[in-house]
């Protein structure tokens, strides 16, 4: 549902935060007071996730990871975190492996917490990440943008800031990512501004990039900032999440193993993510490259609870195969729908929270985009995922942001979000009235039952078109990507800004500017 | 996978098929000689079904349309069924209504198979309908076909054979639908040309349709004739299936009661499927829905039993909702996913194969009608489906027939194919060994591991388009439903007419001559 749709039916809402912003009072205590956003409405998965393969064969894949770990080790290319697990028993030699003993590896991870509260600055959007909770957050990381108007280009701060407005709009995606990269901001000033997007046109969680000590620690500050938290109250709760993508196969380069140290020291959200796409980097059987991703995920996890036992670490599968013809990557395979839910089965044996994507390798959004996505997304979600990232607008194998896109990914997304909604059966439910009612051969469009429920029966559609062939024809025969670019359109056009604590927007502002005169941060 | 691609793989088969069929012999004895025809592929779901409710909410639903077809009844419009109720003790009086003591619904229905091996005229493509066993239909149906090149137009047997071409060609399809009605074709002759059509371009098992005793006996007979069987041996095992509908809510109308009869003492499958569209012909509610769906189910498998124990029967599930602003019918909703899964549930409940379909209201075969396939082809496939009716071409709520929808399907049928063979996990594919010779920060492509597996590692698309942006670019910008359109038309052209004796051709021929001669077949 948009924000537009909601805004109609709580008029009164929006009066009380309005006149909360005039208000007295800390930040906190506004946020605090303000009613729920119209935009956020949690997941929760009642299904019992697939299983792909046994507990038998889970055990395997575990204790062929912990045998890689020991005999293989990984490469960690940061010294700081090669002193780190060397001070936690690790075997570090001269070069940069380091092998693990399998009692390592277990006892580390086991510190890791089932569940993270991952706070946003409008408390009505903070997101449970763990347990039935499914979490879904918008693309990350493609350097380009498109749309049907104005085809494919770089990313730039404008369309950034177009999906934060999209983000904040619908109400089934919770957390930020970062859906372009904008290219035509300098790198080291390219933090700061997504971070100042994020948290002024959402009122959402927002990702924060690991690109060194110093972008995440500034970014952390403007989370701090926008959350009106102290430093220790933010250094205690997730108010912020980042990806970390081992190298595959087997290393963890600087900014990456920099990323886990810094996020477990300010006790924010790290996804611990291996890029493991069978027969490029990782062996090419599913068992295989399961395996690895399985390694590569615990060594990572393990150097997060040895910085910090409890930093909030989740555990990331991105297990897809490349053609082999080619060597292009695909996505929303059946071997990825496979990977993802083997990879919820690994979590689970954790007792570690499980991210998944919602990916496709089509060039347009066109019905492969679709069944892809859907291929990814059942993957995902019937195997127990509970951080859902590129959840709207990935096109491409992650390479564009699609704005269509968006609006087919938020139509299946809403989909399913019906379908994790029990129907009741009980008397009510079962309808014996109104069979009696109705009678062999009558019809139920005026039966009480129907007319004391039809408003609110059945799932109604954001993109979906119902009507019938003459009618669909006779408007023109627009179908569904075309009719994606006329609601991404209308819902930018709606669009309202969250509200901000003035003093809280200039406090940002200042910080902003003062690092931009610095320089902007120390990237790698 | 089609069977030109097969063919290059498969030629000492081809050569074994071509010398057989200048061998001697009965029919029977040649085909059973026949090598396996490459355009076959028996799948199974080795995964545990999804259950969107829980036992005691099956049995609710149970013990609610028990209760309907005590109290409530159903109209049974044919005398002579009725008659056959009467004498196993239901309740009828003078009008058409029908009411059963629950114990004598419990008593017939126990009679059904748990499973149904149904016959095609090449051994190799029986199908076996139950327990793990997936068999595929294509649409069947609808008065429309259409393509990009023609658009939409009235069926006719053109197309309907050209709609049996693609169901030979592809393995994932394993018996006959109806795809498009030959409108060109007078309706007492219809069911001669389809049934002739079906049984000389394929060699898989038809579907008949059920109109009236005349017909049916008709088609049973050509079937019968193709398959080279005698009269007690095609009596004793199905070779064909229909589909009895009932005149929701509550009514058995004549036709389809004497389908019911016909199919029953002639031992051919049928599928009793209630057309339970939630909000129109059944309660708004999904357990309402379900609830007079599986009475309607059961009452029609009851006159099944009642007239022959044992008779070849499956479950079939068809809830759906309408969209309550316009009445219109809604297909791949979040409803009929649940609805799905939830029938499968019933249907093992009492034993009882499963049917669902494979469905949506787009009109155009784009990213609507592909992701709310996919959701139907979840909520059939994870419900535990034996068998998948319009399983490919089916468009706008089964008004139409797409060549370009049929070319989507068969890809998404592909992909739930290899989703359904489980990676092995063992120690080649856990890949130690690659892991050790490749090492940290290397790369598969060149290993000893990959080079063994690449060639049929991973799903090798049909339709999709994995290369880069670039490529893809300089090629055309071809979408996914434009490659379709290129699909068909190679598939078509490449098509080859399966072996049939030349005999049995001829009295197929003859057949439908002197049928036709005679006007045809006595239709209400």
């Amino acid at each position: 549902m948009t924000r537009k749709a909601q805004r109609e039916v709580s008029q009164s809402d929006d009066a009380g935060r309005r006149k909360n912003r005039r208000g007295r009072g800390s930040p906190q205590e506004r946020a605090a007071a303000r009613p729920a956003p119209p935009s956020f409405r949690g997941l929760r998965n009642p299904y019992r996730p697939v299983e792909v393969i046994s507990t038998d064969q889970v055990e395997a894949i575990h204790h062929a990871s912990l045998t890689v770990l020991k005999e293989i080790g990984i490469n960690v290319l940061l010294p700081e975190a090669r002193d780190i697990l060397a001070k936690a028993g690790a075997d570090v030699g001269d070069d940069t492996r380091v092998r693990f003993e399998p009692g390592l590896i277990e006892s580390a991870i086991a510190t890791a917490p089932r569940r993270i509260t991952l706070h946003a600055r409008n408390p009505a959007c903070t997101s449970e990440i763990g347990g039935d909770r499914v979490t879904v957050a918008t693309v990350g990381g493609p350097p380009n943008v498109s749309d049907l108007d104005r085809g494919r280009r770089s990313g730039s701060l404008d369309a950034f800031e177009d999906f934060m407005r999209l983000t904040q709009a619908f109400d089934v995606i919770h957390v930020i990512g970062m859906p372009v990269e904008p290219m035509d901001i300098p790198i080291p000033f390219r933090h700061l501004e997504t971070t100042f997007a994020g948290l002024t046109l959402t009122e959402k969680a927002p990702f924060i990039y690991s690109r060194g000590v110093d972008a995440l620690n500034d970014a952390i500050e403007m989370v701090r900032i926008a959350n009106g938290v102290s430093r220790d109250e933010m250094d205690s709760k997730p108010h912020c999440y980042t990806v970390v993508n081992a190298n595959s196969p087997l290393q963890l380069d600087r900014p990456m193993s920099e990323g886990i140290i810094t996020m477990a020291r300010r006790g924010q959200a790290m996804v611990l993510t291996p890029f493991t796409l069978a027969g490029a980097m990782a062996p090419i059987t599913v068992a295989g490259a399961l395996t690895q991703q399985n390694a590569e995920a615990l060594a990572g996890i393990a150097l997060s609870q040895l910085v910090r036992p409890g930093a909030p670490v989740i555990y990331g599968g991105f297990t897809s195969n490349v053609d082999m013809k080619t060597g292009a990557p695909a996505f929303g395979t059946p071997e990825y729908t496979q990977a993802a839910m083997a990879s919820g089965q690994l979590a689970r044996r954790y007792g570690l929270p499980f991210r998944s994507s919602n990916t496709t390798a089509s060039n347009a959004p066109d019905a492969q985009a679709a069944y892809e996505s859907e291929m990814s997304l059942w993957g995902a979600l019937m195997g127990g995922c509970n951080l859902l990232l590129h959840g709207a607008g990935w096109l491409e194998g992650g390479l564009t942001a699609s704005l269509e896109k968006f609006i087919i990914d938020v139509e299946m997304l809403q989909m399913m979000a019906a379908f994790f909604r029990p129907f009741p059966v009980d008397d009510a439910s079962l309808a014996l009235e109104a069979m009696r009612e109705v009678g062999p051969g009558g019809h139920y469009f005026g039966a009480a039952h129907t007319l004391a429920r039809y408003e609110s029966a059945f799932y109604s559609p954001l993109l979906s078109d119902w009507r019938n062939f003459e009618t669909w024809q006779d408007s023109g025969s627009v179908d569904a990507t075309r009719r994606a670019n006329a609601i991404w359109k209308s819902t930018l056009a709606d669009s309202q800004t969250p509200p901000m604590d003035p003093a809280v927007r200039e406090e940002l502002e200042a910080f902003v500017a003062r690092r931009k005169t610095e320089g902007g941060a120390n990237i790698d």
